[in-house]
């Protein structure tokens, strides 16, 4: 949300109907059903910037492992008031801490199971970082809350790409999308902590967040450890698009 | 919960702490104040044959990942009617289903992110089975909502031991010090699929269905296909036990 808008709504809805597909679930409504009620919202609470939050369950069911299939749908739908776009972390960057990716098999599934996420960054800031990098083989897998990317020396852009092994970023998509059309360099591919830490550039992507550069990796300076070119370019794209696509 | 006493309570209570502990939380009354609540709450709802279900959060907090140190936990607890003892199970046996374990790597957190186990039981019982047999590696690591155990053709009783790949029972922990009491061989190690095909018995434990016979593993007959010697061996004692023992 900014400036009373839905951001990259479109993009959103994909991965919720994939999601609620991927458990045996179905929607109540349609999707533009859906973007009316965040619509209706957001102008309800006279919200500017901030988030819509969509959480949805089977259905009310007696405590059980087991459901039946003719539980009807609930759909939750709340906002927050959140300063999206002028944040610090902009201008200073980020610090993410290494961690072991602890989640399961289908992080491809976003649900509310979110313990080693939280775990985890629970401990990033205990530990005096912002955010959570999940290290899993010796590769990125991903933030504990955010998709993660390099820039190489030679302007490579790297994230992982969308797989069980992370949740496929809506801000992920549009990212990679405009940096296409500018004819950037996009390598989908895991990468490896020793690539993290020799980049020249990190940063992250998230709904909360749009895009904010990463200066630090578990201690070590990112390139100069201030926010590059690339990070600085691929934020004026996304803020335009997003803009210009809000809805 | 029978003749509207609790089972195993002072079992129960101790992977509670020990959960709540792991996740840095605290809990806001006492064992033996949460103990009295849950026999107010059997007394006000005269249940005799059921559960008490209790859920822990750290408190009431935005939503966001981090949260505040200084948030007031909360304790929500419910009872639900359920047939424990005289169950047709005990007769016939229950089939389990290998699936892969997709869970995340500290399942000896007990938490409410149950979505592994509840899509890997949705599938056993799409696939006529009762309960689904989570493997990794080629071992058993347990069941999607009890402990997992089998019987050799020479009497050891086999179950994995406690770590994190699984959650520690308290039925298990009472079946196995009720089991050594009588001198019965147990090996606290994990089993491969190929031992648990080749096992003379097989059953599971938890809190909601004791201890149950397993006479079917994949869609294989565990030995003759009936509930062995072990099995009634084992659930005398511990319904025996279970009975002396409720407060």
């Amino acid at each position: 949300m900014l400036d009373g808008k839905l951001i990259d709504s479109a993009l959103h809805m994909a991965p919720l109907e994939r999601s609620v597909g991927e458990i045996g679930g179905r929607l109540p409504l349609t999707t533009a059903e859906i973007v009316a009620i965040e619509k209706r919202l957001v102008a309800d609470n006279k919200l500017t910037d901030g988030v819509v939050y969509l959480q949805y369950t089977r259905g009310a069911e007696d405590r059980n492992f087991f459901y039946s299939d003719d539980l009807q749908p609930t759909l939750l739908l709340f906002t927050q008031v959140k300063t999206l776009e002028h944040v610090a972390a902009v201008d200073t960057g980020l610090k993410v801490k290494l961690m072991p990716d602890q989640r399961w098999a289908r992080r491809d599934i976003k649900s509310v199971g979110l313990l080693p996420q939280v775990l985890a960054k629970r401990d990033a800031k205990a530990a005096g970082f912002d955010e959570a990098w999940m290290v899993e083989d010796g590769l990125i897998t991903e933030g504990a809350s955010s998709t993660a990317y390099i820039v190489t020396h030679d302007d490579r852009i790297i994230t992982r790409g969308n797989g069980n092994a992370t949740l496929p970023g809506c801000t992920r998509l549009a990212v990679l999308e405009l940096a296409r059309e500018q004819g950037l360099t996009i390598e989908e591919r895991p990468f490896t902590v020793e690539e993290g830490k020799a980049a020249r550039e990190a940063c992250l992507t998230s709904a909360s967040n749009f895009i904010v550069p990463i200066t630090n990796i578990d201690g070590a300076p990112v390139g100069d450890g201030k926010p590059g070119p690339m990070f600085n370019r691929l934020r004026v794209l996304y803020m335009e698009n997003a803009r210009r696509t809000a809805i």
